[in-house]
Order: C-alpha cells, then sequence, then structure tokens
C-alpha cells in the first residue's frame, strides 16, 4: 500500500466522541471532579469540537438524551451549536436506566409502567435523531437481575424481543439500530443481552437495520474480540464499536491503555474482511466510550484519538500478500511475523506527514498542550458554576 | 408436585455416560494409571453397564469412533454386546484431533487433506451410528489456533460452516447433529467455535437438525449458563449437555463437585422453560463428559449420577406458583427464597425411596463399593494387561 | 457432635453488620432508592438493632467514620444510641476515598497533603473507637492507579508500609488493625495492596496487632479462598471476613446467594484450623459488606445472617473423624463425601429449635415481614426527608 | 542513555532456554510430532547451541534432570556437551509430578513414600547441579488437590514447608532455590502453591537463599504481574522468571506473542527497581519456559529470545527523568505518555546494530531458515528414530 493509499484510509477513519465523554463521571465510590469538565450540552461540544479542530478524525459527536436534551428544547439548535464548533451529531443515545422507574429494568423489566416509559423514551429519541441528522439509534441496556430467581430469563427475553421490533418499526428508512452487549454492571447475576450472540439473536428479530455494537470492554477476560468482529463482519451483522480499554471489568480506560496489540488485531480483522473477503465496513460505526475518572476530558479523547490513529496505521502496514504465503503455507512464525513487523514499526512520523497534509499540527497533544485552552476553559467553567450555585458531589452511601 | 409426579419426572432423567469416562485419562503431565481402567470398548461397556445397574439413570453409553471402533469390526456387535451389559449405544462422538493429520484442524484447517480425512470419518462415524442405532452425532472441534495471524478468521468460519452442512446433509432422517462449543484448549488463541453464538449461528445454517450442545465447563468464569440453556430453549436449538464441573478452565471434574447450585439452577432453567412456556425438553440429551484423572472412574460416574439426580429433584421442590407471584410482585427476597428453599430440602431419602420403588439399592455408591466389584474388575484387567505386555505411561517432554 | 455443642457453636457465631448496609447505595450508574433507606447514625442503629432482635446473632454495628461521626459530635454519644437499640458498635471504618483530596489514593498518594489528610483521619478513627469501645481498626484503600506508568509502584508501596506503621503505633494497646485487599475497582490499573499476599507483607511490618481481612468478594475469578483462609490461619495472620458474595467481580451481593457451597468450605477451613490443628479462631471478625442495590436493606441483612448460620452449621455436621480416615486413605471419593454429605442436610429446622431456645422466632424473615416493620420506617424516614427538604439523586454523567 | 549504555543493556540479558523446550510436547489432546523434535539431551544441546549461535543472548539451558540425566550417568559428561555447543547449564529442575507415587502430589503428599521419593530425588538433583556447575535449583510443583476435602490444606502446608527448608538445607553455600507458584492444573481445586504470597511465605521459611520463581503465565486473568514484580524486588524476594504468553490459562505461547506490552512494563519495573530505587537485579534468572505444539521448536525459541530483546529495548528507551516529573506532578498523560513513546519506537535496526557489533547475523531468524539447519537436523533425526524404531504418539483416552 503506497502512502497515498494509506493516507486515503485514515481519511476515512473517522471517530465519534461521547458527549459524555467531557462530563464528570466517575465510579460507585465517587467522582473527582475537574474544574475543566463540560456540564452543558454547549460545553460538551465546544470540547468535541477542540477535540477535532486538533485531530482532524473526530467530526461526529454522540448525544446522549437524558443529559443532553431538555424537555421543550428544540433539537435543531443543539443541530446547529454542533455545526458551529465544527461537528456533527452522530449516534442518539437513550438512557433507559437512571430514572427510578427503572428499578427492574427497561425493555424488560415485569413493570409494564416501566416498559412504557422505555417506549416514550425511545419515540424520543427517534424525534431528536431525525432533528439532528443522525441515523444512529444507539441502544445499551442496563436491563438485567441481581440475583437468581428474581425475574423469568425467558419472559425478559420475549419483553426485550419485542421492544426491539417495535422500536425499530419506529424508526424511518435510513436510520440504524446498534443493539449492544455486556455481560454484567449493573447487574450482576444476568444481563438481558449478555453477549454477542444474545445480540445477534435480538438484531435479527429486530429487524433489517438492527446490528450488533461491540463494546471494547464488554467481555469476560480471555475473549477473542476480533474474532467475534470478524464472525459478525462474515454475517453482515457487525454495526459498531464503543471503543476503550480495560484491565479488568468494564474500566472504561483510554483505547490501547492496556492492551494495544489487541486493538491492532481489531482493525486488522476489519481490514481482511473488506480487503480478502470483499465484505463491506464502510458503514461501521467507530464510537469512543470511556470514562475519564482521572485523565482531563478533553486530553484523553486526544489520546484515544491517536492511539486509534496509530494502531489502525499499523493495520494497514501488514502484508497481506506475504501473509497469504505464509498461511497458506502453514508457516505460523512466518504468519504472525508479518503482524509483529507491522505492529513494530513507528508510524508516528507518517501520522505527523498525514497531519501536516490536512493542515493539523503534528502533534495534536502538544499543541492542545501549548494553546492554553484548557486553562481558559477552566476559569470559564468554574466561574460559570459558581455563578449558579453549583455545587456537585455525592457519596457511596 | 405429588410423590408420584417427582418420580414419574426421576424416571424421565437418563444420563448418558461416555465410554472415555472409564478409561485412563490425564492432563498434558501424564496419566495416573488405575488398574481398575477399561482398555477395550467390551471394558468401557461393562463399566456403562455396571454404573446403570446400581443407578438406574444410566441406560445409555456414548462412544468414541477412533478408541472404541476398530476398522472392519461390525458395528452391531458393539451394539449387541451394549446389551448385554443392560445399556445402549447413544451419542455417536467422532475423533477430530488425536491424528498428525488434524495438526492445524479438521474442518477448519487450511490443509485440504485434513478436511477430506474428517469427511471421510465422519461418514464412518454416520454409518457407525446407523448401525448402533443412535441417532445423536455429537461434534466437538479442537480445531482454532495458537498464534495471532496463523490463518484467516472468516476462512475457516466458511470451512467449518460448509463441512456442516455437509455432514448435515449426510445424516440419515431422524439423525441430530450436536454442535459444541469451547473457549479454548487445546487452540489457545482462537477456536473456530468459541462460544454458544457461533454454535447456533453454524448449527442454524447446516440444517434443521443441528442442535447447540453445551458443555457446563467450556465457558470463561462468571458465564450465566442457566441464562444461555434459557435462551437457546426458547430459540429452539438446545440439543444437550456434557455434564462436568470446573474450579478454573474446563477442569472436567465431577459434576456439582464445586458449584451444585448453579446445576440446580440450570435443571430450573429446563424445567420453567417446559412449565412456564411449554418449550419442548424431552429430546435434551444429558450426557456426561468428565476426565477423572484421579477418582476411581466407576465410583466417579456414579458420583456424578447420583448428584445429577438430587439437584434435578431439589430444582423440581420449587414452588412456582409462590415463585412467580413473587415475580410478580418484584419481590426479590421472595423470588430467591423459592429456589433457597428448595435447594435447602435434603432430598436423598426421597430418592432412596425411588430407588427402591425401581428395584435398586437405596445408596448405589454404598452398594457398588460393597459390591466387590471394584477388586475383581482390578484383578482381571491387570491380568489381561500383563498377558498382553502393555504397559501404558506418556511424558509430558 | 452433639445438639448442645452445636448451639454453643451458633453462640459463638456473630456477624456484624454495616451502617452502610442500611443506606442508599448503588453502582456509578446510579442507585434506587429505598423510602426506608436509613439516612442517619440514629436510622442505622436502629436498622442493625432490629437485625440483630430478629436473628439474634448480630450484635454489632461496624460504623463508617465519615458518614456516621460528625466533626464535633461526641462518640461516645452514638456508643450509647447503639445500646439503646440492643447492640454494640464494632469495626471502626476509616473513608480514605471520597474526599476531591483523595484523586491520586491516600496513604499511597504522592500528593503530602492528601496523606496528612489520611493520618489526620486515621487518628480521629482511633480516638472515636476508643470512646465507642472499639478495639477494630479496619483499613480498606481505593489508592492504586488507573494508568502504566502513572505512578512510582515501589515508592507508593514504601509509602503504605510507612502509613501503616505510623498508624498501628498510633494505636492503644488490644487494639487490631484490620487490612483489606482488593485486586481492582475503583483504582483499575493497580491497587496498592492487590491480593493476600500484600496485605501479609504490609501487616507483618506494621506490627503484632495488625492481620488481613478477608472481603470474599475480592478475588479474581477461580481463586480458591478457602485455601487463603487455612493458610492465614496457620500464620497467625487472619483478622477477619467482609462476607458477601459475587458472580463476576465485587458485585456485593448477599452473601451465598450465588455459590452457596464456596461459604461452606471457607467455614469449615476455619473449623478444621481450629479443631484439628488447635489454631486460634476465636478473634476472627466476621462482618459483612454488601451493597443492596434493590433489596430491601433489612430484609437483605436477614436473609444473610440467616445464609451464613445455615451454611456455619452445615460446616459443623462434617463428621471429622470419618473425613481423617478418608483423607489418610486417599480416598477421594470419601473425603469429598463427608463435605456433600454435611451440605446435603437440611438444617433450618435445628436452627429453628435454636432460635426458639433463644427466644427468638423460628424464622427471622417472616417474623420480620409480620411484623409491620418496614411500613413503619418508610412513613417515618419519608416524612422526616420531606420535612428536610431532602432530594436524593445523582446521575454517572 | 546513549547507545552503548543500552548495548551494555543489552549484553547483560541473558536468557537460559529449556531443554525441553526442544522436545516434542502438547496438550492432554496428544502431541503433534516434529521431524526435528530433539529426544535426547544431545539434541537438546546442540539445539540451544543453535539457537545461542544465531541470536547471541541464550548463553544458558536449563535442564530437567528426569528427562536429560539417566541413572548412572556421570552429569559432568553433559556439561562438557553443553560447553561443546558453546553453552552452559543453567537451572537445574527437578520433575516432582510424573512417576505414578506422585498421583496425590510429592512433597505435599499425604503418602509418605512419595515424600521420600521426592526428597532422593532432590537429593539427585542437587548433585547432579554441582556436578553441571549450576547454583539454580528451580522447582515447580503439580502438588494439590482436585476435590475439596480430598486433602488437609494446612496439614499439606506443613508438609511443603518442611521439604523445603530440609531441601534448602542440602543445598551448597552459593546455590540459590526458585519457588515457583501456579494458581491451577495440573490440580483443579487447589494446589499447595497457588500465588506469589505463598511462594514468598515459603521461600522465606525455608532459608536465606530461596525466593520467588515468576511464571509469566501462572495467573490468574487481570493480574498486574509487574507490580508483583516490583513489590517482590523491594522484598529482595524476586529469584526470576519463566518467560512465556497466554490469552487464557498456562497457554506457554512464545513471548509476547498476545500482550507484548505487559511484557514490556515488566521489564521497566526491573529497571526503575533497579536505577530508581538501587535495589539489586542482576541476579534475576531470565528463563523461557515454552511448549512448541505448533511452531518448530528452534524458531520459536529464537522468535521469543528476539521479543524479550525487542521489548527490553523498549523499556530502556523510556525517559525516566521525564517520567519522574510527570508521576510528581501527578499528570497521568504525560507519565503514561512516556511509555507509550517508547513502545512505539521502532528498535529492530538498533538491534541489527548490536548484533553486527557482536559478531551475529543482523536477523538471527531468517539466517536460521537460510542456515539450511532445520533440514539437516530433520533427516538426522528421523533417520536416528527409524533406526531406533521409535514410534511416538500416545492417546487421551
Amino acid at each position: 500500500m503506497d502512502r497515498d493509499q494509506l493516507f486515503a484510509k485514515l481519511d476515512a477513519l473517522q471517530i465519534e466522541t461521547p458527549s459524555w465523554g467531557y462530563a464528570d463521571t466517575g465510579t460507585r465510590f465517587g467522582k473527582f471532579l475537574q474544574p475543566a469538565a463540560a456540564a452543558t450540552i454547549e460545553e460538551k461540544l465546544e470540547d468535541a469540537g477542540t477535540v477535532h479542530r486538533f485531530t482532524g478524525c473526530c467530526p461526529r459527536v454522540a448525544v446522549h438524551v437524558l443529559w443532553d436534551f431538555q424537555e421543550g428544547v428544540d433539537a435543531t439548535e443543539t443541530k446547529r451549536a454542533a455545526e458551529l464548533n465544527g461537528v456533527r451529531i452522530g449516534s442518539v443515545n437513550p438512557n433507559l436506566f437512571q430514572d427510578q422507574i427503572y428499578k427492574f429494568g427497561s425493555a424488560g423489566s415485569p413493570n409494564p409502567e416501566a416498559r412504557q416509559e422505555a417506549d416514550s423514551h425511545i419515540l424520543r429519541c427517534i424525534d431528536i435523531a431525525k432533528q439532528v441528522d443522525s441515523d444512529l439509534l444507539s441502544l445499551w441496556f442496563a436491563d438485567g437481575t441481581n440475583y437468581p430467581g428474581q425475574d423469568d430469563l425467558i419472559e425478559r427475553k420475549h419483553r426485550m424481543r419485542n421492544a426491539l421490533s417495535r422500536w425499530h418499526g419506529a424508526m424511518p428508512e435510513g436510520m440504524t439500530m446498534l443493539v449492544e452487549y455486556k455481560p454484567f454492571e449493573p447487574a450482576f447475576y444476568h444481563t438481558d443481552i449478555a453477549d454477542w450472540g444474545m445480540s445477534y439473536v435480538f438484531a435479527k428479530s429486530a429487524g433489517p437495520r438492527a446490528r450488533v455494537l461491540v463494546d471494547t470492554g464488554h467481555h469476560f477476560q480471555g475473549v477473542n474480540i476480533e474474532h467475534i468482529v470478524a464472525f459478525l463482519l462474515d454475517e453482515g451483522m457487525l454495526g459498531g464499536f464503543h471503543f476503550n480499554d480495560r484491565k479488568y471489568a468494564d474500566d472504561d480506560l483510554t483505547l490501547g491503555s492496556i492492551d494495544p496489540y489487541a486493538v491492532f488485531r481489531i482493525f486488522l480483522a476489519i481490514r481482511l474482511a473488506e480487503e480478502r473477503h470483499g465484505l463491506p465496513t464502510g458503514h461501521i460505526a467507530y464510537m469512543v466510550d470511556q470514562s475519564h475518572n482521572l485523565k482531563p476530558k478533553i486530553e484523553a479523547m486526544i489520546q484515544t484519538a491517536m492511539a486509534a490513529q496509530e494502531l489502525f496505521l499499523k493495520a494497514q502496514l501488514v502484508d497481506l500478500a506475504k501473509l497469504s504465503g505464509a498461511q497458506a503455507a502453514m508457516d505460523i512464525v512466518d504468519a504472525e511475523g508479518c503482524l509483529k513487523d507491522a505492529f513494530a514499526r513507528d508510524v508516528r512520523s507518517l501520522l505527523c506527514d498525514w497531519r501536516e497534509l490536512r493542515g493539523l499540527q503534528p502533534d495534536p497533544m502538544s499543541a492542545y498542550r501549548a494553546s492554553g485552552h484548557l486553562a481558559r476553559i477552566e476559569a470559564e467553567r468554574v466561574a460559570r458554576r459558581e455563578a449558579a450555585g453549583v455545587v456537585a458531589g455525592g457519596s457511596y452511601a
């Protein structure tokens, strides 16, 4: 692959950042508040715009309906606010877990009022999506149970299946539903969509525009994620990713911070699906979903975007012809060597070149740090919070 | 449920024991040989017959084609030998991993000769199944890769899918194909059928008589197996079980020896599918797959059969009406209490009653130990091996 | 063991409940609020007293200094309030994680002010412990790092070691320091006290009155907890337990709700240490640490106390003479059978007898439910919160 | 660090390869035999010599007493054979698991004959070590139990502790005992030395020349190995490593094939211990312990040696001054960035330079492949085996 081809590939790698990644989040034990954390949708869009301005690869922002859209506010204004910040609204993310009515679940709850509330919320999300020109409805469920016997597993399956079908029917043509899975947390005994297989079955039964969403942190230790990715691509059922990293559970750390080689292998699986097997991959939604407990929000996002680009680029450098030969010859050492060789390459200067050609600073992180942006928004936002008398915090017990 | 109903349910719980569970097996570090271990199909059938004679619930024996059927031998003789021992042949298990040609896999191998060998072997297995009146072809694959890049994951998927379709086509009407999954071992980077989702997709594409086989030890730690069981039953895709227990990986310990409550919950999931949701469950093949490194083979099998009966019986004692009420009221403590109450019951005397009514000794383990059977076969088999000059052993490196 | 001996053993099994187990807690995604949840130390002590009144085995309450003791309040009043509710103050638990200053840790933080704050807090805790006549300082640290390179692991080790030594020096004679370990959460890359080995080394270096605290949920999947318990007992270093259960990570579910056999084995390990090896076990602090997201607080605590008693009692029923014989004969089936037999026993009526002899209702859960207590405190506490204008809640992002 | 310093560091990185890594090994499901696999100690030493000739960093060979030393053979001849191949004998590894007498363990067995056999074997190993001028006795135990109740955990602890003390006493001055831990396999319920904490306690009680051996594959998923390494170094108790990689359990894959960043972090932890904290690290034994089921043995070993050098070198490139500054400033992004920057560097040409300066071919793998060595030993060894009538193989059941 020559340099132009590589750069064209890089151009096509667009990573959506989540509005909630700019806000204060934490663990059940509390939040460590950052003066510069975004508290309003305007601030979040400003931050997303900043990340895109420095990285050039994050043109879309995932929105979270509960946190980003007040009742009665015109969503098209949010769309315009995004544009003013140089970004567009990407996936629309409902919230089906925070309200007290969701104590026993949302779509899967035995409580019909909770299911109705979920229905209404989703209709509102679809409406907002239309208003902001988004074509992605991204569904994550906290649904599940905490104790054996708490609820009927099959009954819950039926409720979930029916809800997804209903919601699929409510989506306009051209809109895609992404169905995320997660094996545990916050439900600790079972979750209604525990693994990719359940997402797959639910998406199949929901309708032709439902796909599986792979969050890299939503697997048991040892699961081979790139295998799942390849399998879903071959089935035409991979919809997108939530990128993050983890050492243990769903730690929501920045991408590639713990196991960069695994991310590289995921990008390679996608490349192989496309180049070797002619499978469509252009529709894959690359989205970030991280919780920046400790790292500064904007810097953490820039770090993840840069890590994604580096690992993506390394995956493009694998010599596929050589790999095919080694695989055909069943030469494991050589075949693996193709991956190791590409991963060993230092692609940072190549990325600097791409950035300069695209009118960006060669090192987005240094450039951002040098820009004084963080100090400016810290001052502004602290002042605004103080003026508004906002005191954040919260206690575990 | 009254006593007659419970006993009718117990009558219907038939557990198939595996011929290889009576032979010497071990770990990669070696085998600890038992004088009484079975070495021939005749000895294995004798042992299976013994287990059934004492437990009354193990009327079938799974056979393993490579180890149990010599080339040129008439399989109907094996069928008759089984009958002479009071048992029938159950599932037929191909061996697609031991021959050197399977170094890179069988159905999934890049080596066409390996795939051809696998095809031939499967045809022979189907033929044997017909001869022994078995209607279950039970497929476990060691297929996979050990290193990133070793082979093309999608290509392997296609090979596997095609093989399963071909083999499904070769099965006579009335025969069912069971497709087992396993996340790792002996392949350590990826396995071609890694989880229930892959088994499901492969079985769906193979044909209408393919189902998923759940081995209780083939999951990552923390996976909710009863959830998978319920999900598959609702999809009409659960074919059967390989029973065993484990603390870590695929340890192949006797059933319920580590986590008996989990086994109870699996039996309850099946009962709920049938009684609450009207789903068919009578076809489920309950099979044992254990490796008795240290425990005496026949005793280990009796122990597992007894454990299965106890945990099954406890699951039948759950008060479903009360459970439904608590679930509808979203009363977690009461709902869980229904399970805990049933599990807390001591069902051993009830089982003794069932056994006595069925003409069995009340305590199969004591009765077996008192019978002197073990000492007798030890003497016989040691003598036979010595006469034949057989020396077993093996070294890791 | 005869009935009187068993009952004497039951008398000695005292389980400390935590004040925070009566308050609203949740996951990072939010809290589901309960009208009856305790909000003040008075309410928590009332609830703990209620649990003890119904179970007869929970005479002590663990207190949490940050949440239970306001600056300037006389702790001896809290002691009296406990007594009025029929309980005593048990372990004193500092909070070294909620304050913003602990962003990078407490005793292990690179920030000297955080370490100083931790020192002051601990001195205050020791002072409170003296005032409430507690002899247990129970230390859990959220300390650790989230990313590779974030801090120097050895430097942090030295800081932690020095802090523990200092604090040990500040404890009066007769006070014991318990050092808890946890492999992850809320720190996701490393925790300063990650496993029992680190607790052991830290406790050894802190001084002669430091011991290891085992939280049953603070282990990786597959860890053999009873082995750690036996090992620590033999080393004279086991201080106590935090009881709870989990399916995946530190889920903080009620004891024995997921794997009751594992709890039974822990109790058996303690019994064997004492009866076979003559090791002291009377000092072991049995404490509950659960998070009742969904279950009613008082009922969840009663459930755990009852589960602990049942599993403890089963462990006392193991026939040790028979077990010794089987172990000496290396008869695995019989040896394991001793455990299985005891576990299979239904001990609920025996427990009812014990309760009636001790003047308790035979079934604490039913009795509590029948008492109308829950409805009464719900009404009271809702009214009090409304009067005070308290609105709880909180949002993840 | 300048180039000379880096090269001096590389000179000091010596990796011991294991004799058994050149022989046919496999999984419990069988071995895939390689024509070139070594079958005798002479062939193993020849192969180890070949690896050292091409890599320049593997001057020592670990020997395995059972497999490498026949009764009655003079061990000094083996020493000379090693020298003829350009290598020296490194650690001496007893075998305490293969003989049938070890069915219930070796040092921990309830069978006094097994313990006596283990004692004799160890004395023989120490004697051999003296003869071959080795100063490392490297102990791995398969000891443990498969079922709850099988044996008394504390009794086994005492037996193990006493054996290690005895053996320590039998070692000559200047010999070090390495105590390895492993959480499971081949024992599946508990292992007598399950984690680093147990190794630590046993080594402490054995005597001043006992240290902990860290096998990178002997941890539960998610364990932070570099933290353990740092902790042990600070305690003066790290003895050495068994290098390999894994995705799931103890897969024994080639180093860095699954998670190279983790290996880099281990090397960095060692560097920090030495350069920042002045802790001794020169004594650390870097040893390989892999099972090359599928990869050619010599190539797999060369691959691991090269991977170790690359990841070691990257760890030396971390800018420690910058890292200290960022850590002191609690700037997580920058601190982590120091690690990421060094890991992103392509160090292969630097390694080529080092090799050429040391008179080696720049790419050991290509050079080895071009040498025709593999074809030659294949021919020789096949012929030898045929002449001797050796037929290898083995069956799981």
